[in-house]
This record gives C-alpha cells, sequence and structure tokens, in this order.
C-alpha cells in the first residue's frame, strides 16, 4: 500500500511554499500519497495547529505519518523532531503542536531531528526547515527508512500550555478555543467531564451576550437563528445557531469565556432564551 | 484502475471537517483517488453548488463518485441518498444539489441511505454527516460495494427550485446566478435557447449599469475595460469585462436581473455600448 | 512510475474551473498523479506566476509536467505552447511565464499548439483554453505522447520584461517583487549577485519606511518585532520582520524600491536600525 503523508502549515495557499515541500517528498519517496489537511492555521498559531491535528488526524488509517510546520521558532533552539504514537507518525517543530493530539502523554518514540546532512542533498536554508528538514524526513519515513537513523532519541516532548477547563460541583468555566467557518464556537470543554458534573441537573450557559438553556441533540433542535448548545463532532461543547453564524451574532470571538451552571430543574424550569445584551 | 471520489462542500479549507472526511476514505478504500471540486460554495448555499457541479463534473471520467456536502438540514428530516445517473455516482443529502447535473431528470438509480449502522463503526454524531455518512458511503461504494446494499430504493429527488428564465418572442428574462472569481457574471440563460429564439436579430442586454450590443466570440474581441457578452464555457451567456471584473464596474451581482431583447438589425445598427448610469 | 502533473492558475477556489482540467485530465490520462502549485496568483499576474514557478517547481521529480494558466490574452493572438527544459516540461500560454524559470534561456524543445482538434474531442471554447487545449497537452504528454505529433517546432519564447536589478560598485537598486503570507518582502536581487558586488563591506538597505544594516542568518537573529534582511529560501535578498509582517509594519508592498549601500565599516559601525518615518 502506498504510504499516506498528510501536510498541515500556516503557509497558505498563495505562495509556492507548500509546493516546493511536496515537490521535495515526491523526489524522496514517490509513492507517497499526499493529502492536505490544512494550509490556513492562523499564521504562528500553533494551538489552532494542536485542535485542528486533534480535529481530523484520528481519522486517516494505520501507518499515516503527519508532517506538521507552523513553526514561529524556525532558527532558533527549538528541535525539530519525529515522533510515534499508537500506528501514527508525526513530524515538525517541538513547540506544543502534538500536545492535545497526544492528550499530554508522551509519544511512544521519539527522535530529534539533529542529522540535517541525511535528508537534504542541498545546502540547508535558515528560514525554511519545512522544505529542508521536515519534509524530507517524513519522505524517508513513507521509503521505510528505521526511525533511529533519523535522529538522535529523545523521551519528552515540550507540552503545550493549554488551559484545562476550570470545574467544581456547581459548574465547568471554559472558554472558546476555536471558531469554525460557519461561525459554530467550539469550547475547551468535552463531554465526559460534562456528564461527570451535570448529573441529571439542568444547563445554563453564559457566553457572549447570551444565555443558552439545555444542550441540544443537532442544529435543527431549535428554529432557525436560534442559539444552541450542542457536542459537535470532536465531543466539545460547541455554541452555535442553527443556520446562522454564532461567532456573529453572539458576539462571541476566540477566547471568549463560557461559564456553564448546572441547575436545579425544579428551580427554573424555563426553557427560552434570553439575550443579556441585544 | 483506482476509483476516483471527487469532494464538494461549503466546509472552508482553515477547519479540519474535510481533512476528517478523506482520512475516513481512505480507510475504507484506501486505493481511492481523492480530488476536490471545491470547499468554498458560500454556507449553506445549495444553488450555487448545484451550479459548480454542473460546471466540473461532467469532465470527469465514467465511474467517479461525486461525494456533495452542501448540508444547511443536517440532523433534520432531509434524507441523505446515492444515486447514479449515467455512468456518475452522486451522494449527499436531497436538497436539491443535483438537480442542475441531472437537467430536472429523475436519477436511474437511487437509495435512500438510512442504513447508519452500515457506514459508520463509531457512533453517529448529529452534527457531522459528512463526515459518518456521505464519506462512507462513497467510500463503499469506490469499494464496489453494491448499490442496493446501501440503503432502500426510492424513485424522485427532491427537485431545486431553479426558476429558468422567462422568454417569448421579444426577448429573455433572466438573471445572474454565479460570479466567478474574475468578476465574470454568469446567466441563468443557457445557448440554445437563446439561438432558438433568437434566429437572425441582432441583440441587446439590459443588465446592471450598462447595455450591451451584439455576442462577443471572445474576450479579447473587444478593448480592455470594454464589457461584452459572451457564452462562457459552461455555455451559458456571460457578462463579462476584457480584462477587467465585470461585477465591480457594471455593478453588478448575483441576483441582478438580464433582460435580453432581439431587434431588426436595420432599426438600429448602432454597435457602441452605453453606460446608462456612470 | 506514474507521471506527476502539477497546476498553476488564477482561477481561484471557489469556481469549477479547475475541477474541470483536473476530469479533464485524468478522462485522458487516469494514471496522472495532480499536484496543485497554486491557483491563487493574482487575476492576469504573469508576473507573479512566473516568480511561483521559480519557487516552488525546481523542486519536483525529473519527467514532472508543469501545466500553467495565468492568461490575460486568451482568444487572442497570444501562441499556446509546450517546452521542455532539462527534464521538466511545462505547458501554458506563450506570454512570459516561463521566463524566469528558464532564467531566460531558450527552452530544449518547444512546440506551439496549433493542433487543437487532436487535443479536445469536443468543441473549442474561446474562453477555456485552460480546459480545451493546455489541459488536454498535459495528460497526451503524460500518456507518452511524443512531443512533436502536439504541434509546430518553434525556437524561442515571448520574454517577460523582467527588470533585473540595477547594480554598481557602490550598492545595488531593485524592488520588492512578492510579499507572501507572513509579510515577508521579496526582492528581486539574487544573492550571488549581492555577494560580487558587497566583498566585505558592511550594508545598509533603505526600504519603505525603515533603514536595515546587515544581513541576518535567520529571523530569530533579531528580537521579535524587529526588521531584518536575509536571503530566503528562494535565495533572493528579503526584508522581514522576526514573528511579524514587514508588509505592514515597515509599509511595504509589491513594487517598492530597495536601495542596498554597501559601506566600509570603519566608518559606520552602528548596527542599530532606525525608522525614518516612524
Amino acid at each position: 500500500m502506498r504510504p499516506i503523508i498528510t501536510l498541515t502549515t500556516d503557509f497558505g495557499s498563495s505562495d509556492g511554499y507548500v509546493a516546493a515541500m511536496k515537490g521535495t517528498i515526491l523526489r524522496i519517496c514517490p509513492t507517497a500519497r499526499l493529502v492536505d489537511i490544512t494550509h490556513h492555521i492562523t499564521a504562528y498559531d500553533v494551538m489552532e495547529a494542536a485542535f485542528v491535528l486533534r480535529q481530523a488526524t484520528p481519522h486517516y488509517p494505520a501507518g499515516t505519518i503527519h508532517l506538521v510546520v507552523v513553526d514561529p521558532g524556525v532558527g532558533s533552539q527549538r528541535r525539530p523532531v519525529a515522533l510515534r504514537y499508537g500506528s501514527h507518525y508525526l513530524v515538525g517543530p517541538d513547540n506544543g503542536l502534538f500536545t492535545l493530539l497526544l492528550d499530554n502523554a508522551d509519544p511512544e518514540e521519539l527522535v530529534v531531528l539533529n542529522r540535517p546532512r541525511t535528508y537534504c542533498s542541498a545546502q540547508l536554508s535558515t528560514t525554511f526547515h519545512g522544505r529542508d528538514i521536515f519534509a524530507p524526513v517524513a519522505a524517508l519515513l513513507a521509503s521505510g527508512q528505521p526511525f533511529d537513523t533519523l535522529g538522535s532519541r529523545a523521551d519528552t516532548l515540550r507540552p503545550l500550555r493549554w488551559a484545562l477547563p476550570i470545574d467544581d460541583d456547581q459548574g465547568i468555566r471554559g472558554w472558546i478555543v476555536h471558531v469554525d467557518r460557519f461561525g459554530n464556537c467550539i469550547t475547551n470543554i468535552p463531554h465526559d467531564l460534562f456528564v461527570r458534573r451535570r448529573g441529571s441537573r439542568g444547563v445554563k450557559c453564559y457566553v457572549g451576550n447570551t444565555i443558552i438553556k439545555g444542550v441540544s441533540r443537532t442544529y435543527c433542535d431549535v428554529e432557525p437563528g436560534e442559539p444552541l448548545l450542542v457536542f459537535g463532532s470532536g465531543n466539545h461543547l460547541e455554541v452555535s445557531v442553527n443556520r446562522g453564524n454564532a461567532a456573529e451574532l453572539l458576539h462571541i470571538r476566540r477566547g471568549t469565556p463560557v461559564s456553564v451552571v448546572f441547575v436545579d430543574e425544579r428551580q427554573d424550569t424555563g426553557s427560552s432564551i434570553r439575550n443579556v445584551v441585544p
């Protein structure tokens, strides 16, 4: 089976950078299959890249190699690394990119890519390690080159300071970590934590200019134009508007705080949504 | 030959949604070849998706599977379907997406995708049928799974209210259905209707702030900066400006009415273009 | 080995044009592997396309076919061509697109694509030669069809007026030819010319609202937010800001002049950067 290499960068799609990486890969491993995750990560935004990686990469077949270049520290002392996690391989800078995907665990295998002469026939550039280190290493892995030949073994990755939500028996305080194309606002509150804390109580969520009561099963459970809470496809609590843009309508953006309160249903049975600020 | 699956969505290219669909397909059918049509359909815009599908998909080889997810009704009662039309397969929600491509005809085979447990090993999400229903079904078709095993037979699709132009012996009234990247403004007036109605008469077209006389063969038939009528690559009447952006220059957007009048050449031989509003 | 065809256009990613070309290629050459360079060249901008081609295509394996459609003159008398340069093939309009990649040299083989009936089974459109001429020719080359059967031999390409920088013993005057996604501003001053002229002297560069002294090895050689000069991944002098957007911060855009002066280090040893206009 031909090896799959996915690509995730903040390079955009107007320059020749991504295409230079793809050409480099195909020169080293002509059978590689290239799949773009996205090249539209906000420039230098390691946290956003970490989020999108967790959203997309778990769906790929065993043996897939994920090449990730969101690298504000290119040319500095941050370590270039390759690692194995379960049946997937990851290649990129060690700046926290992989923390979310690995759920803060250490990788099963990790090498620091400190043998540039092995990867790159031409002179190593100081500005474009995506083309000169990470792409060749992904291609060498795809060609079957053993992990240990690529660099020196290491044990731990640099963690990403990814603030977990604060929770107690009364509720959960988190924030919006990603706004998608539709304006859906995804929080850092995972489904399992929510269920454990909620018990059988009702839910009230304060976010942006709105209070939302109850969790819907699907966008269409409310009228078009109305806001709702839903557990999205990544199993995180999400603030949405049926057929509308929640970020715009509710004045929410990345970083907006989200406060979930669990309430005794007998005390507060109203199910309407009230906009605090019109 | 390896099966081709094309993808058309309104998911954009910044989130991990498209990549999650691609990973899902490659897990089920590792030999599939993935080709993006576009992921930049305006959010929820079924008519635009129907137009782009007709523009692009007829050029694909026999046996191609077209996966289309523009799905404002995800989670509601709209039916997920798969169908065969000639030598092509189409998979997506039954909301009018396929009407234009099929030219209002019924598909040769149609199944309602009502066996979710067959497609999706994990729990079915209520928000992302692209990943949990449509992508797996496209991959199963690509793997050679028989049509009938995917759901229940049905006969007709829900039609898209796609207003045809109004025509009589004096002229045709239509409107702009798509503005492309260059500002070319494509109408819903097809070449065959135009030719049939026109006969050997002259043409005057009222659109935006302009009257255009005559139909050009190519953009370069007029001076740079001048407007023209042309039958574009999809054989619809198109309002363009040579080396310029017709939408901006002539104050046209999607939905702008277009009025074509057929005139006796002897009465009106002038060929100049007059801007009504400067 | 399956043939690689890269695609570079100014078609954007919202219309069905690129997908129509890909379908056409796959119908003629089902084994072709398609790789996008970019479809976001500024509309009609031949110089930008020439720059991106030089940035990306040299990294591709021998035998790669590069399909390039940035074609403001479609339908006019500009010649459609296919050519061989070293081990690569190029297909597109003869409007200067290939000049930079070929470094003003003539191609080793060149044919004018004047046999449209050979390429296109349907009627040739007057507006979309990307789909009706260039894509089929790229696919025929990928299928192994001999060069000579595609058209008439020719010797020279139309040159692109690509102003080289002006240089003398005191310095070099050039300009910004491309601003990338990160705001890095790439000049038309190549590394070899710079080194030859500089000798062992110091460097002062006047650009936008800033004077920059000295050339850095990497973005991180200066503090975050500070401007620097660096030779980028394409070996051209580049004006950047560490972790910042140089174009915005320094008031630079495409076409901004860049003046490099070589100075005796003994006379001017200061290394600070002074903003002329705050």
